[in-house]
């Protein structure tokens, strides 16, 4: 069954699940963010079928998230690099992750990410880009934006 | 077709994912977020079945991400409302709608929000935990966990 498509909600969650919701997706951002670059690596680590994961990095190279970066002409193999498009999903699949560490991990953290500018292992702060504030999610209001339609979604 | 679980991977984005990679909940989570809580909003909101809809209700509920409070008894009613747990997953969806934002919005995003604290339009700005500096996925470096297992994603 095909799946309805949000191509035409005026909302940039849904049009950021339209490309990065596809199932297995984020865990390729996942890996690509360790470092894995080849087909192989990703196929082995994530334990998918080779047509599903040839399908979601096509889709990745075609929003712009990826890139394929030639290492070899005969036969042609390529390495599957993130963009600076794909870069920018950081905060995505580190949010995802950090939530699943403190909900979902009875046992720890499998993975904690070292800050290496000041040695410690740390955790996201989000903090409001005006002020420099913590931000909490209690003292944002939902305002129509520029890109705003009939359909926006913001305010029930 | 049921999709793989990823109930045995070591990765606490795997483990996300499990609860909230349902097409559709990242939208569901956001509609709560902005203050929805009948079914029929939601239904009416995002033009999703009822059946599809309820499922992932039920799950979310199941999951202790969102709860069920009575408003009416005859016939029963229910808000959903955001539970703790639910709660915490704003970080994902914020960061969901600012990548959107970015990079899927050529009209301006359709949505701002405004920090209370400020009064400004606000971005999130990831910071350290530990030293406050704002965060850069090329200063981090993953390290095992304590529920690390040998199937734990930490390098390639």
């Amino acid at each position: 069954m095909r799946r309805a498509s949000f191509d035409d909600m005026a909302c940039s969650v849904a049009q950021s699940l339209e490309i990065i919701g596809e199932w297995w997706t984020p865990l390729i951002l996942r890996d690509a963010f360790l470092g894995v670059s080849r087909f192989g690596d990703f196929q082995e680590r994530l334990g998918i079928a080779r047509n599903i994961l040839a399908a979601r990095l096509d889709a990745l190279v075609e929003h712009g998230v990826m890139k394929k970066v030639a290492y070899q002409d005969h036969p042609p193999r390529y390495d599957y690099k993130l963009t600076e498009k794909g870069r920018d999903l950081w905060l995505v699949v580190a949010a995802l992750r950090e939530w699943g560490d403190r909900w979902e991990a009875p046992d720890g953290p499998p993975v904690e990410m070292v800050h290496q500018t000041c040695g410690n292992v740390t955790h996201v702060v989000p903090c409001c880009s005006e002020c420099g504030e913590e931000l909490s999610p209690f003292e944002l209001r939902p305002v129509r934006g520029p890109g705003a339609t009939d359909r926006s979604a913001v305010a029930s």
